[in-house]
């Protein structure tokens, strides 16, 4: 049977370059790279090559790059690892910030910390899935120390003002700043506090520029396998100046920020999926993607009635098509398409199994039962004209004959 | 360059069938395995796999596997996620038993829960580097939770005791048992608390019977690259009567206990090396694997004066002999070692490049002097008697070069 991928936003497979990166590493360049001999400089230098790639890929030095096992990993060591030295420090009310569609990986270790008295603070979204920036404005405190919005929501694709949001923070910043300073010398104890930015760009990577200067960012987690890397990898990025103790303790790796064996193969692999992310090529591919995604959304609007797209295409990555099919089951659509070979999603692969309707599209005003018709499509590198025809054929009988089922449902 | 590795016990490279196992997951069965399509469910059939092998090879029950991206992690996660839910459950003054020669990753946890007010006692070691079991009754305490003693020492080879804890501690459990039953009804509140019992076996799981029931393990820790497996991929065997929260949160993957997306092809490159482990064919590496040790010890005694074997070879792997060459810097033979292509280390890979003198050789009563005049050989897979040969016509002129060039140095 034909098989098509359009859940590209849960997982991606490791792009032949990286896997021709990585394999030498296996089973010939195997040192441990803690080792002080030729087989662990050999290691070292695939180690050193990968952070020069990805440093290059953030605009940030080399030793900004602490490699993890993956984003979810990168999101609890920012999160958990900045408050935890902050403590330490002497800050004593720290109030934080984040959005109310954030994967669970950062609401997680936010409602932990919360568990522990810190004061954390959900910024809305509008109905598109975007940030309500003006609320998030709102939101920042005298006593804020931390903001972690995400870059792109993983379920409908909504795009954050992720610059606009660092200028912000900034602002405030410079305001602290300047308000110290203004404080005759005897008031000025230490300097003022200030607020890191971080951002889970997991799922904007592949799109958008991750410049962390132009961003106005701190702190930035990434994972490799959703940019066509191995899985069991990524990186957090933090900026040299920001306060973090880390999580994970042992044998000092990572600038003593993240301790365990460099997991030297799956960081070759991640330097090499980076590197095929260069301007031009990712312009490139969100141009063929994008008309890809517009071919599928129109096809499905044409063909299936009494559906709701809850993607907006202006503010959403080119990949992301995410429809509530009114009257049926995601889940059952999503099986009936995986009996034709085709694989969708019905939210984010990680609560894929629950039967909770998805927090981002409560957030975004949509109603629990319209919120459980939802299918996301996401878009990537393998996928053709031929795979969307197929996929719009497919679509509508398979709707149709569910909805027919649906003593409940009246078009 | 002729290339010799004797660092087996910092990494090893990837088994042939190991990998073979893995490949076809990196770009083709790439699906994440939390989806619920296709994809999705031909990963989760790979990680199945390896969860059976790897809960046949421990004799538990495959929810009782929990994957994780290396010993480290298992480490860091079987100590402060027992204490972080022991003290939920109430747990007042929890007092907890290690060993002065754990490996930083058991050392640095007990260092937190320590700074964090956890009654931290280290156990001792003989000379030979086991552990002295008798101080180790004499430090278990009625508030005793948690014990951590690693299988064997990465650094000599020493073996512990590993069962022989296992049976103090049940008998330990068993007696506070009878004491509660003991009491009158109204004083029996709950049920009394066990102690239980961790072992980083990432050393032993090569030589040794990890059967957690045979050992009366609760806990144990394992690395895949330690067996001829992949970096980046761990276990943690927790026995399901263990409480203990999560430190990585997310998406709930692992029974909840470690989240994050599913290193698949990583978890099944562990169970394929995990599969090569049969109590024959260990036995069959054992015994080779114990000539060539001896074959170099006895070629080092006899070809080099004033030299010291700190391993003790009736409680040690088959694999390790360390050895002070008194007068010579271990970094300097090491140097010079590689320059004949023949990779070996000071002592653990991952304080390799610390000046400090290592803390198991001070725990054995070597002073500080011998101990920096370390160097150790591990043994592996690879090894042949011609590797032997090579490295006993080395080392002798390596060391006699480096004496004199010291001029305190006098035979």
């Amino acid at each position: 049977m034909r098989k098509i991928y359009f859940d590209h936003s849960a997982t991606t497979p490791v792009d032949k370059s990286a896997l021709e990166a990585m394999t030498p590493y296996f089973s010939d360049i195997f040192g441990n790279s803690a080792s002080l001999h030729s087989f662990g400089q050999a290691a070292i230098l695939g180690v050193d090559k990968a952070r020069e790639q990805v440093s290059k890929f953030l605009n940030c030095q080399v030793d900004e790059i602490i490699f993890t096992s993956g984003a979810t990993e990168s999101d609890n060591l920012a999160i958990k690892g900045v408050i935890k030295a902050l403590k330490k420090k002497g800050v004593k009310n720290p109030h934080v910030i984040t959005s109310i569609v954030e994967h669970d990986a950062v609401l997680e270790p936010f409602m932990e910390l919360e568990s522990e008295g810190v004061e954390v603070d959900h910024v809305n979204v509008l109905s598109n899935g975007v940030i309500d920036i003006e609320d998030f404005k709102k939101k920042i405190k005298d006593n804020t120390v931390l903001v972690s919005i995400m870059h792109v929501n993983s379920e409908v694709g909504s795009v954050m003002p992720i610059r606009d949001i660092g200028k912000i923070i900034k602002k405030h910043n410079e305001k602290r700043e300047r308000e110290w300073k203004k404080l005759g010398a005897k008031d000025r104890d230490g300097k003022p506090q200030k607020i890191y930015f971080h951002t889970d760009a997991t799922q904007g990577v592949n799109f958008f520029n991750q410049d962390v200067k132009w961003n106005y960012v701190d702190l930035l987690s990434m994972s490799a396998h959703k940019i066509y890397g191995p899985k069991g990898v990524g990186v957090l990025y933090k900026n040299k100046d920001v306060p973090m103790l880390a999580l994970q303790r042992g044998g000092h790796q990572e600038w003593n920020m993240r301790s365990g064996t460099m997991n030297v193969t799956g960081v070759v692999g991640l330097g090499a999926a980076v590197a095929l992310l260069d301007a031009e090529t990712q312009k490139k591919e969100n141009e063929k993607i994008a008309k890809l995604r517009d071919m599928l959304i129109d096809g499905i609007k044409k063909n299936v009635s009494n559906v709701v797209l809850n993607t907006d295409r202006d503010n959403a990555t080119p990949a992301h098509a995410h429809f509530s099919f009114i009257g049926v089951e995601g889940e059952a659509i999503l099986m009936l398409l995986d009996m034709e070979g085709i694989a969708v999603s019905t939210g984010s692969a990680c609560a894929s199994g629950s039967l909770k309707a998805s927090h981002v599209l409560i957030a975004m005003g949509i109603k629990v039962e319209v919120a459980h018709n939802s299918v996301r499509f996401s878009l990537g590198k393998s996928n053709t004209e031929k795979d969307i025809e197929y996929l719009i054929k497919k679509v509508p009988s398979i709707v149709n004959k569910l909805r027919k089922m649906n003593p409940l449902y009246k078009e």
